[in-house]
């Protein structure tokens, strides 16, 4: 067991503070990992206050961690001491089911490990994330960075924020001459736009912001449509091969449905705390449109997701923050004021390790 | 022009009662057909009652038709006089946009006309369908039937119920090995269950009525579920590869969403006048699955519909019943007492034209 320092909630109505705990002792298939970034997505907020079933505390949040290995069990072959490398979402799975044998661990039957707030295959133990100086997981879990190093900060939204909206694109095959939409320009979002543009797909952000334009066309959209304007929409019409959604807040789907061509696909990536309005029956039957869910990616995807980012140049647009800002920095991600994810410097959890 | 009897709503709030009305002259690309069987679709009712948006009066319904060809135009190539043959729901669409040309009239981006309460394409004149002796049709439109004569009465549901369910069946690759599910008993569920079983798939039926176990074994389930019962319905978790939902009426579609496997579809063939609850993002989320809607059928594809039936064995299970009689099949078909279509016997139509 190694002793490890991070910032934990203690209880749903407590902001995040200072904390010790134990890792596990490396086994023969784990990599130890020496965290140098930490990305801050909105699912740290919501488990750490507990919103999403009931949170067990102490909750370390953080999945989206990226860092330099720094021993390896003696089963390991993939990674070696020093290798720049990943974690997100996942940190284990049954490795048993069809879902985990075809690399769709993240659709695994019994359930995959999530990397905090998660249990253990096999103790059942909870799982501490990434708002941490280390971690020791399993090596089928451990994704291979291969962007330069200076860009390391913003590769760590890549491992929620880019997968899940890599693996539904992928999905439904998008590339050139399709017209895609992305719905919401937030930490998904802005991630959507960069990789289907990279795609080579002609894209369209749907925003409600006017204000966020000319950021979406420096992103990599063609198109920028304010979806509260009746006009600009209708324009629209029939048009689409595949809209990904990523706003998690309750909204009208009928309004994008009606922008799908024959057989397209309007695919949903975040979660409301209560349901959107019912989508019309007709809207669906009149041209035969599809609305789907998506969740995170394999680790194959995933691997397949940083290596296309690597070679097409894409990060995420980040603010860096020191670990001690992280309570404020939820707080301005309610109020959706940053572009587009924070990313924590794990460089400055030693100045704020508890006595 | 020539002189038509049929039945019509007058009015919304009136009964279906005989009318005569003129058909169009034969052009040179229609056929003429002399109508001997109409089935009775829940769309009869609702349009002539004008549920679905306003109904333009005198209104005739009917899109279940099957007759015999009387006379075909001097451009007809594809039928001949004394040819069976059947009417859908379709009587033209704008032979010009995209989906037309890949025999997609059913999604044409002008819109098609339906058999009854739409507007000819050049005329814009109110169309009246099937509850009547003859009818007058571009040869585009007429579907060959080539079922012995002796079931003509029950292939007219085919038109209709038929293809609103072959087509989404054919459109999501049903075949061995596939897991399908039903969803409703009535005249498009029963018409789903023979057609899913001849293609090959392992079907299972969903009814709110134990006591619809026997019939839905009969017509080709391999098992019955009902799904009120939850603990019938928690055996089949994640486990279909399809499930198609003929129930117009407000339900849970949660429930539906839970039994579908990775990337699993549930389709939607009814209109509910109200919504139905809005389904869970979850439910799509966890298992990338899919809520899809479809209309109808193209004609190539309804065409081939009927064949495949003809090849199967497969006809519709009705209940004949008189013209004069559909007032009150109207009343039996709102409290589901039918099994599991009426059709019309135009023969009937003699005894009740107006002097």
């Amino acid at each position: 067991m190694t002793l490890a320092h991070g910032y934990a909630a203690q209880a749903a109505t407590l902001p995040l503070a200072p904390f010790d705990f134990e890792r596990r002792a490396l086994g023969a298939s784990d990599v130890a990992i020496d965290i140098l970034h930490c990305g801050v997505c909105h699912s740290d907020l919501h488990t750490a206050r507990s919103e999403w079933g009931p949170t067990v505390y102490p909750c370390v949040p953080g999945h989206e961690i990226v860092g330099r290995v720094t021993a390896v069990g003696d089963g390991v072959s993939k990674f070696r001491v020093g290798d720049l490398v990943g974690v997100g979402c996942m940190v284990d799975s049954c490795q048993h089911c069809g879902h985990c044998a075809e690399g769709l661990e993240q659709y695994c039957d019994n359930g995959f490990t999530d990397t905090y707030n998660g249990r253990e295959q096999v103790s059942r133990a909870n799982t501490l994330g990434g708002y941490s100086d280390h971690i020791v997981v399993h090596e089928k879990f451990v994704l291979r960075v291969s962007h330069a190093e200076e860009h390391l900060a913003a590769v760590a939204p890549l491992l929620c924020a880019g997968i899940t909206t890599y693996s539904p694109l992928r999905q439904w095959k998008v590339g050139p001459g399709h017209k895609v939409g992305v719905v919401g320009l937030g930490g998904l979002g802005h991630m959507g736009v960069k990789i289907a543009a990279a795609m080579g797909a002609h894209v369209v952000l749907f925003t409600t912001s006017p204000g966020k334009k000319d950021d979406a066309l420096r992103l990599g959209a063609k198109e920028v449509v304010v979806s509260k304007n009746e006009e600009e929409m209708r324009v629209h019409a029939n048009s689409f091969d595949f809209i990904l959604d990523t706003v998690a807040a309750p909204h009208d789907l009928d309004a994008f449905l009606g922008l799908l061509k024959l057989d397209g696909t309007l695919c949903l990536v975040g979660v409301p705390a209560s349901p959107h309005p019912s989508p019309g029956v007709f809207r669906l039957i009149a041209k035969r449109r599809r609305l789907a869910g998506s969740l995170i990616g394999g680790i194959a995807e995933t691997q397949e997701m940083l290596d296309f980012c690597a070679e097409h140049g894409i990060v995420s647009d980040i603010e860096p923050i020191a670990m001690a800002q992280v309570n404020e920095a939820y707080e301005r991600m309610l109020r959706s004021d940053v572009k587009y994810r924070f990313v924590i410097d794990m460089s400055t959890l030693r100045e704020t390790a508890p006595a």
